[in-house]
């Protein structure tokens, strides 16, 4: 550590030699590695980027210029050369730097990035913004391979090729997203990057056919039926951009030469960067699935440390009973964006993979896919991580609950996911979907129920139902049990009480049932009376009515935001009937939640355990 | 009218000659022309595909093949070959037919397409249903270049690529989505359907080269280097697809031969028909964006009938405002996603074009776009229809919200909007936006709130502001009058009382006072209060604590989905504090709504005024 510890901004960067610059790179790995070996992040992406990241802020003049990460998680390198080098120590840390580039974070960061997808629509904006201004400002969206899937990258391109922007689209394609790249667009980058270039094979033409008549001929064929030869980068030449490349993504004296030959040509252009995903590591290398965030590890030797809690974790819950499912109904097919891993469909995936489908970084599709399925005879089950199915939110309307069909949506990291921070907690789903017709909505509290709503959710008479359970591990129990059904729209009694209620659904349950437990160490007397509601709609109004009926004051706890949530349903449905209850909520307030730990980010919002004992005895005394 | 009077399913047409089909056709389009002309409907785009729709059903064994028409309203000749000729003439009316495919009306309709872009994704999902089912069945998406822009048609092209699907894409090319298609991708098309075929290239190389050396000369150049002559398609090619055509859409022979040809052609298969909007209808042809819905007109002469209200549209109030918002504002930019007509977007278009984009259909990077030009100090304006904003509710939430970036989002066609029917009512807006931090949802009760609210979301103190507003026409004020600031978060008493109180959200206020009109008529003792509360988001809690201290019935009107929207908000604001105060809600229940007139959805859900008026009487003795 040498270089890097002078490095406080891109300007002291633009002091150094070529030389110093490639030193720089490898100092700046090494302290990825570090610093990730003991603070989990996304590892992967970030070392596959580091020449390329120190190339961007060599040439160009940030922050005036504007550089958007997509999927932020290549931005590390940015982040450290941008003044965050000792921030960095924090990483994805509560009250920390956040793991993805962030607005209000630094001046570098031109836009924040925790979704895919986004960088060439926003940079597009940005880019015809300077143009209004006259500033003259450079705009350069850095978007991976993965990412190039989702359809607004390409609604980005195609508008940013009619209004003739100038921006710079570097493709950082590195073969793969967070599980391999199996698109057609995938196929034909690496076409493009091994194919010989346009000018080259036009050249050679030319030299075979020699001088004279030949020549000339080639050349009249040429210009009369306008033939052109095969070029790369058609796909985006169809699209109006200038296509550059493919070029060596960790060649940092070939990226600077380009960068700064690109800098002031005019027009949409497109610069394909061919890069290794760990790069530099050798564990991270030979398994990019893995590493992309491999959690904390020995830097020396590349050994990932394991959590023994010896707990499932719902992702796996999920995985393995999809597979039992599966195999035990023929039209049962599994559908993921680009998750298998993160989800676990990797395991039906691996013993019938016919009937599963990795459709990449694309949630529209997979949603309206799944429709297509279920209108075809198939029942799709379909698994999206909570806050990206926001992004297919009217595919879930339009294409499958309108027309009433049968499907499974499983929600994975719903509620507050932890290190990942405010783009990625899981706080909507409940609320923007319960006004959604002809879809039952059921959020389990442990592994066991987890397992048997899944497979109510596949029984014919059921209607198509969203499951919801958030990243952590179970409660440990012993879950590989036979199916029970579950009859939808009913709760359960966990335990009786007489002086106040508590409303739950999902995990947040357990931490009532904590709560209960820690009221009854201070207060034996008390007498709480739990309900896991299971389902969110259709409600158990029997529990409703219940409540109205036998308490004067009922919570409700729920991983997900207060406004439209349970608490939502709960208040609409006793305010018709106005009894003597008062309702008071506990979960996610009207703000965006940062990143940090599960338990000091449920602290900060006042739902832990702690909190909502210490509540509990408030109102019970 | 004779042939046609004689086919009442596909099998019919199937008996047909090549002169009787070509006369079919005529019949057809002056049916259409004839039916749209009394009841007005999506004329153009139909009368643009009647010779593509007969061939498809000709060659096709429909329903076991499947048929998907994006975006249906170029579904009408569909409809009227596959049993629905009488029924046509109720389209788009109450307890008549859906003016777009719709499953349930028709085992010919083999998916629902209101919104647009969905065909390429379900299709697929057929397709790879029918694989696995092994059922041979051949599914057909047809798509109109204007739906190809939407990112989601690119992630099924993608996709379809990769998984070597067995789909046939149909892309309707007729160079105009709505408005003029201004889209990279159009011009893209353009070129692609007047250029020469690839083959015709090749074989006139080789002819030209000539027998012997210079001929082997080229084939051996040609294999060596890969070379092969710019192709057709290559966009399509690049995802995994065979390009074939282009071809004259309306030259019936020619799609019967060509779709009989690609019939059993395994693969990804894309076809490029060019089509015209409005063919054989010489107005219709002529200003295809006027024609695409032209209301009622005489058939013979062309002369559109105009409706004589002399009242604005809301529409036209957001248009004009805006263009003198952007005179007084420089920062102030326009976006629409291809609706600059239907929103009068066009009004500032036409004197500040260069700070109006038309982005195509591509509602996520209108938002996310958006949000780049605010992250860069402009001030945009984004109009989306209210049911094609649940396509960016991810792009609001990530890339403008969590940011906190500055925007104006005006969602028109908010609430029922009518003959459009279940896939276009705007009812989820307030619900799903509701939860969202940083966001400010407004909804006028008439012309000049819509006005001031606008100029008052301008203002830089305020937060980015949600303002939803009908389809309808205004109240009929004289609303051209210097701006006035409206306070956030503050809503007004329309009228004072003592026995009941209603609270009301934007236009459906006129519903409330209408109906206290009514109520006042039979009960002139009645003592009503009203609240318009203008702002769902932040509410006006002085007024609810009013409430909640004076009255003990209070009901709440909506002109969107009951659950989780005001009555969602009164009832979570009043259940945390247990006034003796019961809320009862009228707007939209919980099911899709079908087509019809406002009147008569209104009444269906009963919050008409008559029904609302009928509650009050029932509610005060």
């Amino acid at each position: 550590m040498n270089i890097l510890e002078s490095i406080n901004s891109p300007e002291d960067l633009k002091k150094l030699g070529p030389k110093e610059l490639k030193k720089l790179c490898g100092e700046i790995r090494e302290y990825l590695i570090t610093c990730c070996s003991k603070n989990p992040g996304h590892l992967g992406a970030s070392l596959g980027t580091v020449e390329l990241t120190v190339a961007l802020h060599y040439v160009y003049d940030t922050p005036k210029d504007k550089l958007i990460w997509d999927v932020g998680h290549q931005a590390y390198t940015h982040k450290i050369l941008t003044g965050r080098r000792e921030a960095f120590l924090q990483n994805r840390k509560y009250k920390g730097i956040s793991g993805f580039p962030k607005m209000s974070e630094s001046e570098y960061d031109a836009f924040g990035t925790g979704h895919s997808s986004t960088s060439i629509s926003s940079a597009l904006g940005m880019d015809i913004a300077a143009r209004l201004k006259n500033s003259g400002e450079h705009v350069v969206a850095i978007i991976g391979d993965g990412a190039m899937t989702g359809g607004m990258a390409f609604e980005g391109l195609n508008n940013a090729g009619s209004l003739k922007s100038d921006i710079l689209v570097i493709l950082n394609d590195n073969g793969i997203s967070i599980d391999k790249n199996l698109s057609a667009l995938h196929n034909y980058f690496v076409k493009t990057a091994t194919s010989k270039s346009y000018n080259n094979l036009k050249n050679r033409i030319w030299n075979h056919l020699g001088a004279g008549r030949l020549r000339s001929l080639f050349q009249k064929i040429s210009l009369s039926t306008k033939i052109a030869i095969f070029k790369k980068g058609t796909l985006f030449e169809a699209l109006g951009f200038r296509y550059f490349g493919s070029i060596d993504g960790h060649n940092l004296e070939q990226l600077v030469i380009t960068l700064r030959n690109l800098k002031d040509i005019k027009g949409p252009k497109l610069l394909h960067v061919v890069t290794k995903k760990g790069k530099g590591y050798k564990a991270a290398e030979d398994e990019p699935t893995t590493w992309h965030a491999p959690g904390t590890f020995d830097s020396k030797t590349g050994k990932r440390i394991k959590s023994v809690s010896g707990k499932s974790k719902y992702q796996d819950v999920f995985g393995e009973t999809l597979l039992e499912l599966a195999r035990m109904n023929e039209k049962i097919v599994g559908i993921t964006p680009a998750m298998p891993t993160g989800c676990s469909m990797n395991i039906m995936m691996r013993e019938i993979p016919q009937r599963v489908f990795d459709v990449g970084i694309a949630e529209q599709h997979a949603v309206t896919f799944s429709a297509g399925l279920a209108a075809n005879g198939m029942l799709p089950v379909c698994n999206i991580y909570s806050s990206f199915m926001q992004r297919a939110y009217d595919s879930v309307i339009h294409d499958v609950a309108t027309q009433n069909l049968k499907a499974v949506f499983c929600l994975d990291r719903a509620g507050l996911v932890g290190e990942d921070g405010a783009t990625h907690h899981g706080v909507f789903d409940m609320a923007c979907f319960r006004p959604v017709p002809n879809i039952a909505i059921a959020a389990p509290m442990n592994e066991i129920e987890l397992r048997n709503m899944f497979y109510s959710a596949t029984l014919e008479k059921n209607p198509t139902t969203i499951i919801r359970y958030p990243r952590q591990e179970g409660q440990g129990l012993d879950w590989r049990k036979p199916f029970e059904e579950i009859e939808y729209g009913k709760g359960i009694k966990v335990c009786d009480g007489k002086d106040l209620s508590i409303l739950t659904i999902g995990t947040a349950g357990n931490y009532a049932a904590e709560a209960i437990r820690k009221v009854r160490d201070s207060a034996p007397e008390a007498s709480i009376a739990h309900y896991n509601m299971r389902f969110l709609k259709p409600i158990d109004t029997s529990i409703l009515d219940e409540v109205c009926e036998k308490f004067h004051t009922a919570i409700t706890i729920e991983d997900g935001c207060l406004k439209g949530g349970l608490y939502g349903e709960v208040s609409e449905y006793v305010a018709s009937r106005n009894p003597d209850l008062r309702i008071i909520p506990f979960g996610i307030p009207d703000r965006f939640i940062e990143q940090g730990t599960i338990k000091e980010l449920t602290a900060e919002c006042g739902y832990d355990p702690d909190s909502i004992a210490k509540a509990i005895l408030d109102l019970i005394r």
